[in-house]
Parts: C-alpha cells; structure tokens; sequence
C-alpha cells in the first residue's frame, strides 16, 4: 500500500538525469506535445492571472490552474539582479495534485523545467504562425533561455540557422559554446540589426526589468514571426510599439498578458488572438507571406501544469525521484494530535 | 560557503521531532508570540484574500504574504470526506522566501504546523477577548484540531476545564484519550447545548462543509467568547444567524473573512473589527462582562508566515531539517543549459 506521507520529489540532479537520459531534443519535443495538448482543451481549465508579490529587486509569483481533476502550481520568481551575486534570474518549483483529495501527487524542480517549458511553448507556437519553411532564427538575449529555445526551434520547427546576439558578448559565446555539436549553423552578430538579417523567426529573449527596446520599427521585414519571450512583467517590454501596431498579435491569456507583456503599451481592448483558439482552429493563425505574427509570450500557468504532468509520467516509467515525508499521515485521520503524542512514545 | 541549490527542508519526522522537544505547551506559546507579534506590524504586509481553487469535493488553496523582507506561502487543502478513504481533511506546506533574491529559504510540513498555529493564534485573541479569568472552555467539534486548542488555550488562556462534544462520540473519546495526563478537567457532554453550559468560552471547530447551526442562539449567554474556527469557507458556517447579530465581530482580514467566515451570513457592511487594531490598542477588544465577543476565524496568511518564520528560526538552532537539491546552481547563472551539458560529461 501507498504511504500516504510520501509525494514524490525530482531534485534538480533528478531532473538533469531525466532530461538527458531522453535527450533535451524529444524531451522538448514530447513536451510541447503535452503542452499543445492541454491547450487543446484550454476551455476546460480553472484561469487566473498569476499572483505576484513585487518589490524593488524583483517579483515572486504563484501560478495556479486545474483541470478540474488535476491541480498544479508553479512558484517562480525573477530578479535580474542576481546574475551579480552568482544567482539565478529565475527560479522556480512546483506541485502537482489530485482534485479529488487535495493531496499533491508531485513535488518537482521547476528551474529547468520552465527553461525547457518555455521553449517548447514557442515552438509549438511557431508551427501555427511562423512563416512556412522557416531555417534561420535570430535570437536576441543569449542568457540561460536561450539554447532552450534554439533547441526546440531546431527540434520541433526545422530551424537550421540562427543569428545571435547579446549586449554582453560573452553571454553569446556561451551560447555558441553550448550548441557546438548540434546540428545549427551560427552566426555571432555584432548588432540586433545585424541579427535579425534574413531571419524567418527573431526570438526577443533579455532580461532587464524596464521598457527597454530590443527592436525598432526599421528592424523588423515582412513576413517574420515575432517570437517575444523577455517582455513579461508588468514596466519589462522589449518591442518598440511601432511593431505591435503592425503585427498580428498572438497571446496565452489576455487578461495576464495585458498586464505583462508587450501590449501593456497597448490599449486595453486592443485586438489579440488567443493562441488556443488557433491551435483549435477557431480562430487563424498566419494568414500569408507577408504578415507579420507575434507571440507576445508571458507564460501561463497551463503550461507548467503540462510540464508536471509530462515529469509526473515520465518518473512512473523512468524513475529519477525521491520520496519525501511531506504529508502528516495518522492511524486515523482525526487524530493527528495522537500521532504526535505516538511519536512521543516510539 | 552555502550550497546555492539546498533548501532547508523540515519534514512530517522533523516536525514532530521538533515539537515534542519544545513540547507542545511550549511550542504553542511561543509560537503565539510570534504571531502577536506579527499581527502587531499588520500595516506592513502585502495582503491578499487566498486563491481558492474549489470542486465538488473540497478545496486547494494559496495562501501568500509578504513583509518586504521575507515573504512566504502555505498550501492547503480542505477535504471533509478524505476522512472516509483515510486521509487527513486538511494537508499543508509552506515556503518562506527572501524578498531580496526570490530565493526560498525554507520549505516546511505545514499539516502539524497549521494546527498548531491556528490554535496559537485563537488562544492569542482570546488574551484580548475573553472575559477575566475565564477557565471553562467547550470544545464542538472534537476532530484533528480540538486538542491543539485545547493545549493552546490551557498555556495560554488559563483554562482549566474543558467541555466536550462532537455529534461522533469516537472523536470525543480520542480528544479525551489524547489529552489525559494534561492539567485539564474534561466533561463529556450529551449535546452542544450540554456543552456550553457554564462555558467562558465557546471553541466551535466542526469540519462539515455545509451551512450548519452547531449553535443556536438560545444557546449562547451574556458575557461569553466564542472562538469560531470552523466557519471557514464559501457556503461553510457553523453560527446561527442572530448570534451574530447579538455578538461584536473580531476578524483577521475582512476581504477574505466576508467570503469565508461566519459574516458571509451578514450584510457586507456589518461592523467588524480587525483584530491587529485591538492588539495594537487601536481598537477596543472586551468592553465589559456582558459583551458577547466573537472571533470569527477563518485563518489567515500572516499566521503561516509567523509559523513558518517561528520553524526557521527553531531549526537553526536545533537542526531537524534535511537539505533539498531544489534550485538550479550552474557555474555561471545565465548558463543553465551548459549545466546540463556538464552534468551529461560527468
């Protein structure tokens, strides 16, 4: 019989071991399925804007959803000015757990998690609106999310070259260090101008927490998908303007994206897609050559509720987790009090 | 130097190893003190009513706060049938966190913890509400929490003689069972009306989640504190109406207390008074003997926070924790993917 103390917890090692033993290439690819899968059927989900406590380094964020039979949520921060101490812009965890009981089922590390979920996301966003056969990708912010997203990019979309570039050159070194040996061709570029040069797809991924602007107007051709990562909190957009008023805009859930991401510069009711609603063919994605698409990416808390779920199965086959004592669990559930005065006793 | 990736974790062992040092009495006084004194920086905190994710079957919810400094939640469930298959109605654990860096600091068990500060924190407002040298306490509803109140009010209250009685005679027994060898006079009585008889205060603390009358008005005499814990979600009271009516209304955080506590049965306007502004002298708590003083408590964040900044401060002088691998530590931060890869050489 279960021990109804123990939830199942995957360490960070845990994790590591997980994702290379599947190899980072089809676990982003068989995560963006699970992904696309719930947004499948995204209509079914309990939704709320993420609850996010600020203050004047950074936000702490917990981001709940339920399928009505199973419940997760990710705790997440972001401070960009841990990198300075040696610590992570993000990190996060989460829960999965079982409606029913209310009892979680998972307790997993989210840090890399999110990486590979992040990623996964736009490239399975990128099948619906990027222009069709796309190959090269400029990616602007070379920092701890950007190989997540060339890999998947590469995986899942066909991506075979990219065009980085970084204010600070070391980070896009890293980055060209990191996906040596993988099937890419890269270009280190001197400039975000000089990046987005005969790219299909210019991913936006930095991190400062300002209106900053990454792109500008003259930057962006016909025909490119937009895929905005870095813009997702509240006065932390990358876009000039210009952009959004030219681009089909494409979004997770309006109601947090309006406060997050590239359209905080925007009128409230200006027009969105709903990405689900393309994905389930009720609305169109890319329409022709010369459109251009963005996905004004925040991250929703679907998407993490996949990732434990996708984790959460892949353990029951894969092992890879320890147990921890999480939960009191007494002879009778009434008597927790006894519990205590047994263990008094032993 | 500290391993950035190791949480300090206390688990369901390292709970009860820690209280049973202390000893409960101890562990609740002390425990209470730390929430007064929380309670007495009210103004300090970010507060928000708890995210509730209800079903059919009970209720998962988010429980966040922070002071600027520190910030922390609690997970709790609330499941009145998981009784039946043989779990724990209410299972809970908790992050604190530091503001500064998002980071988490501690991760804790909170299914002990949470019965115990919730009786740490009603014995707390009895010190403001109760009538002088109240010793006589009736306890309706003798399920996980009753002894902790019990306990709780005995240590700090000075109550002396207890009242029992729960519409199962088998939790009555246990909480009897549980509490011999305790300072305490107990009676087992017939009926609610039985065991208010006499009663300087009035624990009501069932688990039904329906709207329930555990107590009439007839029921409830001039002078008497009632100490409300059960009415504490959506559709779930335990007081009759005109009870209320008669009572001065105490409460932790009226947004959230309007939709869980007792007063959902009142206008939305009913006078009510924070119970910080009386500890804080900004209000007045008893007024005279006559006064019927009702606190109607539904559990707040800030308790959890106090609770869990209380263990943090305990295990590091006492230890019983264990370290988590929980957070991502690469060499460099903004190289999590070159982490992997070093993980894949190793």
């Amino acid at each position: 019989m279960k021990n109804l103390n123990l939830v199942p917890f995957v360490s960070v090692d845990n994790m590591m071991k997980l994702v290379l033993e599947i190899g980072i290439e089809r676990f982003s690819v068989e995560l963006s399925a699970y992904i696309e899968d719930d947004f499948k059927r995204w209509e079914l989900f309990d939704k709320t804007p993420r609850v996010a406590s600020h203050s004047s380094t950074g936000v702490i964020e917990l981001m709940p959803t339920s399928d009505g039979e199973t419940y997760a949520f990710k705790y997440v921060n972001g401070h960009p000015s841990n990198t300075k101490a040696g610590l992570q812009t993000v990190t996060a965890f989460g829960v999965l757990s079982d409606v029913s009981t209310g009892y979680p089922a998972l307790l997993s590390e989210m840090t890399i998690l999110t990486a590979l979920r992040t990623a996964a996301t736009s490239a399975m966003v990128a099948k619906y609106l990027a222009p069709k056969n796309a190959k090269t990708m400029a990616i602007i912010g070379n920092g701890a999310q950007s190989e997540f997203q060339a890999i998947a990019f590469m995986a899942i979309n066909g991506i075979k070259k990219l065009r980085l570039y970084d204010i600070d050159p070391v980070a896009t070194k890293k980055c060209m260090d990191n996906l040596r040996g993988y099937d890419l061709e890269i270009t280190c570029c001197a400039s975000a101008q000089d990046a987005v040069e005969g790219a299909d797809i210019i991913t936006t991924v930095t991190a400062d927490k300002q209106y900053a602007t990454i792109l500008t107007d003259n930057m962006v051709g016909a025909g490119v998908h937009i895929n905005a990562i870095g813009g997702d909190c509240p006065g932390k957009t990358e876009l000039h303007r210009d952009i959004l008023l030219r681009s089909d805009i494409f979004v997770e859930y309006p109601p947090q994206t309006r406060i997050e991401g590239e359209i905080q510069q925007l009128a409230p009711d200006h027009k969105v897609t709903e990405i689900w609603q393309v994905i389930t063919s009720q609305a169109t994605g890319r329409k022709d050559a010369k459109q251009i698409t963005l996905f004004d990416s925040v991250g929703f808390a679907i998407e993490d509720f996949s990732a434990l779920r996708y984790v959460n199965d892949l353990i029951k086959k894969r092992g890879h987790f320890d147990n921890l004592d999480m939960l009191a669990d007494p002879d009778t559930p009434r008597d927790l009090f006894g519990m205590l005065l047994r263990a008094k006793q032993a």
